[in-house]
């Protein structure tokens, strides 16, 4: 393969684009692999496209040695099945919806669980068929609230998704570890440093997930490891209870005139100002917060939901998005306090919410719902809120004086947290998730009735995993995880060549020496990027070299006087003169070692 | 590679679909190749899928070789790029739309002419970049009002669609043809017989188009043929104009009683009976009929059309089409003849409409549009309605006693009809459309403001092509041809393998030779289709050969007592007895022998 760039659709561009937070983003751009065709959706360039392709041709390579079979669905879907499974109306907005000329409505598939199941409905019918495995790589989306960092979170992208189907639960178990043990060769091979953790279901469903992420302090998600081995997603790491305690020695509650004291941290001077605690000084450890949300249900229903948690804490929006799924979470606003009076603004304490309130006058609750953090157990003592405006309870103790509706996961995860596991005290990291694997379990096979006979005749619902790469993510992973300040810097498994030939200068004898090495490379299956620009300077071109990010750079040039080129690598090596009669050989074998790395 | 149909994700299916009417959509879905998830919406099961790859491959091939990029455009877009060219509006219901949670207008692309010049102007700005051909091979949406055939009209589909970028007309000619040649290329080899002819442009505007059609009886188009080498869609074909007539003896025009004469047959019958011709008999041809029609034009509004043409040709449904698109055609209902009293059906005469009719009450006109067929020239004498229930005017002069609004090319084209470049009598023929070519000019580029500079450093709009094959459509149209009544029978180019290999019953030794078989050709790099079912009969397993249609099956049997294994085509050969021995070298030789075919 030859690719002259005084032809190749590219331009490369030396502004950062507007709207471009991340280095892939900036850089994918910048180096003409892709463009913005809408908010979340990208044109892919050739470039851009041969990357995706090596990609691609990898994750589909390790699927078919796992023995999965690839077909490929339509993303254009009928709501009839997802609406079986419930799916329709929890998506809520984030799926694309629309009409067809007869008014039936349709879907932009987010992903195909419902129908890999039908299908296998379809053709399957019994135990010996089983295990299946099928997959796609295919075009999928989400209406995004927030569509960022170019195509790490578009509305329009390219999954590879994979199902498995088995008769039993031993059965998923293994097709769960051969696709899992599958990602971990896809990450090896691509050169994607990845952590597995445990993750939460969401939407999906299904006993068991997990997510492998690729750590970048630029990653959405955020990860907690141990010393000990644990590995989860923040979304899904569980609160270590302590034990309950004893509250015969508590003193009784007391409420208190705490003025101008709207937040923790002017509570706990105050506290300590004119409260002084005997043994210690008050800490924000001591209060009990209580923050206000407004749940939107996938139905459009709004509820109000306070959680309780200590006041050094704070409510981390995706662990409370994960817990109350699939409503979605927003701020409360005027009008919820409004509706709801008995809420005073930094100063909302038990009493009035959940189990506690107040019957109304007519004996009927209508409490707003109020789950505390786990860590708030029988016997731990108080300082909140006494729902009068500059007054707060003292001594308020877990258990006797109050309770709630339940406990919720929405605290934010600390380093130095003990992993629930006992495996010791939790480091936090940030990731993109580039892969999540679920054991599903027979959700999808009963919502749709999939089932086959066993060997006594008898039907047994199907039991199934479903596993993802984000195809298009990845390349954006690699991309943040290969590059410099100067451009991408592309592992030689994915680069969209092997090797940047530049002729520079203004003579012929350059020009065409650059041009026979550039020949002799391909004819012997090298892939060659061959910048053959005429008056072009040696800086724009090398800047390009270096912005492009292919993993060899050849430099044809004032050399070639003395019969060399010059090799080097576009990282993390020295460059060479090599003799132009060698230089072929040099650089054909410098690839074989590139590409076996 | 080798598959075995033991663990292959397939089940063929002896009954036919019933929403099936062509053989190539019938065979797809029993052969297990295709399944469907919608009406005009497949699933791409893994031989399909298989089939899918390799007509990609020589499409992909063959633009590259004819020096086009690859690129990769969204299916989901923003309105506004369809809104500049008109085209969002042009579509009408043909395609879908939605919005995002936003409230953005998107579409689901039918084809990308606006995003493909977008993004040539993003990029490029210089004669010195053109000529430029970029490609995408991507998936693309319709929503037709009536899906039929399987692949051959969905509303789901594959497309190669490609686009040319010039400076000048001369230019435009060059890639026009470059992409021409390369699709004769594609099609001969994928061994698809194709007739290039000349088509209308419809919706995407241009100057010049040519289709590439398949014949078959079973297809949606019809074209035209003549000796001299004219060929076109029958949309396409224009009508020899006869020479006007001279008037000067013709009689005057008379009204006459023809009761109970709403057809042309009884009119005819009649006007022979009661008022005889001397010279000769009064035939159809002799009648003007004048049709009523409803027009939809694109922004919802309703227009009532008369196409007025002899009454031995009917109208042709498509052609009208193409004339009038984009508005579409509706028949004329009881509501449209309500609101026109003077449109008296079975009746219907020239004097009420167009420029023939009377001025209103107040003066003002509001007659309906008239077009009559290019054939009733000035001077043609015709029998017609005279706007009364059972009376026709005779010796209606046209020119003399009525004139229309303009002429339409909607009448029927019948063989023996006469080409109009003057080489001969037209011979129909039925075809499926494969690709359709197209010389824009400069509509999208001066809509979008693609300009470059030329070498005056003026900016010139610049010229465009575009091009398109159906690839999943050619998928099925290879099926239509190539198939008997027992099943598919692939070209080797296709095929999802080269060979199928049948084990046939209960020995053991049978099974073994048949692996060995199977596995010493894969490794040799032919591709294997292995049935190692156990315990399905011979026949069933032959009837399954025939079904698939690979192109050599091989069958291990009662023979392997001899030494000997049958190696027979799938069609058009004699079966052959090969030592065991040797039947590897056999069948190499085979597979090579078709794949050079």
């Amino acid at each position: 393969m030859l690719l002259r760039l005084s032809s190749l659709f590219v331009r490369t561009l030396r502004e950062d684009p507007v709207d471009a937070e991340v280095a892939s983003h900036k850089l994918l751009v910048r180096a003409g692999y892709i463009r913005r065709a809408a908010p979340g959706i990208y044109t892919w360039l050739p470039l851009g496209l041969r990357v995706l392709a090596k990609v691609e041709g990898v994750v589909r390579e390790e699927m078919v040695a796992a023995g999965a079979q690839e077909v490929h669905f339509p993303a254009l879907l009928p709501k009839e099945p997802y609406e079986a499974t419930g799916r329709w109306t929890e998506y809520g907005p984030n799926i694309f919806r629309l009409k067809d000329r007869k008014g039936g409505d349709y879907l932009l598939a987010p992903t195909h669980e419902e129908m890999f199941t039908l299908l296998v409905k379809d053709l399957y019918s019994s135990y010996k068929d089983l295990p299946l495995t099928l997959f796609q790589i295919q075009t999928k989306y989400r209406d995004e609230a927030r569509p960022r960092a170019g195509l790490i979170r578009g509305r329009e992208f390219i999954m590879k998704d994979a199902y498995t189907f088995d008769l039993d639960d031993d059965g998923l178990a293994a097709s769960y570890q051969a696709q899992r043990d599958a990602y971990v060769r896809i990450f090896d091979r691509l050169g994607l440093e990845h952590v597995i953790v445990a993750a939460t279901s969401g939407a999906m469903g299904g006993s068991r997930s997990e997510e492998f992420l690729t750590p970048t302090a630029i990653g959405e998600d955020t990860f907690v490891r141990s010393p000990g081995g644990y590995a989860a997603n923040v979304e899904a790491v569980t609160t270590v209870v302590p034990p309950s305690l004893p509250w015969d020695d508590a003193p009784a509650p007391h409420v208190e005139d705490t003025p101008d004291t709207p937040t923790i941290d002017s509570l706990v001077a105050l506290a300590n100002d004119r409260f002084p605690r005997p043994d210690r000084a008050w800490t924000a450890a001591d209060t009990l917060k209580n923050v206000v949300f407004a749940l939107v249900h996938p139905g459009g229903e709004r509820e109000l939901l306070v959680v309780g948690l200590p006041g050094d804490r704070d409510v981390d929006a995706k662990r409370l998005e994960a817990s109350v799924a699939p409503a979605e979470v927003e701020a409360a606003g005027d009008a919820d306090f409004a509706a709801h009076p008995e809420l005073v603004r930094g100063y909302i304490g038990p009493a009035v919410m959940g189990p506690n309130a107040p019957a109304g006058p007519d004996g009927e609750r209508t409490a707003v719902r109020y789950l505390l953090d786990p860590r708030v157990v029988p016997g731990t003592r108080w300082i909140t809120g006494a729902n009068e405006a500059g007054r707060h309870v003292f001594d308020l103790v877990a258990g006797r004086d109050f309770t709630a509706d339940g406990t919720i996961e929405a605290a934010e995860v600390r380093a130095g947290d003990p992993a629930p596991d006992g495996s010791g005290p939790l480091e936090l990291a940030r990731g993109i998730e580039i892969g999540h694997i679920f054991a599903l379990g027979r959700k999808y096979a009963q919502a749709l009735g999939l089932t086959v006979l066993d060997q006594n005749g008898k039907a047994q619902v199907v039991t199934m995993g479903s596993y993802g790469i984000g195809v298009s993510r990845v390349l954006a992973a690699l991309a943040e995880a290969n590059h410099d300040e100067r451009g991408l810097a592309w592992p030689a498994a994915v680069a969209p060549a092997h090797v940047h030939v530049v002729a520079t200068g203004k003579d012929q004898a350059v020009f065409e020496a650059a041009e026979a090495l550039a020949g002799t490379l391909a004819a012997r299956g090298v892939e060659v990027l061959y910048d053959d620009r005429p008056k072009v300077s040696p800086g724009v071109k090398f800047a390009d070299a270096e912005l492009l990010g292919v993993p060899l750079v050849v430099v044809v040039g004032r050399g070639l006087a003395d019969g060399v080129v010059e090799v080097r690598p576009r990282v993390g090596g020295e460059a060479r003169q090599v003799p132009v009669a060698t230089a072929a050989d040099v650089v054909a074998e410098l690839v074989d070692g590139l590409l076996a790395d």
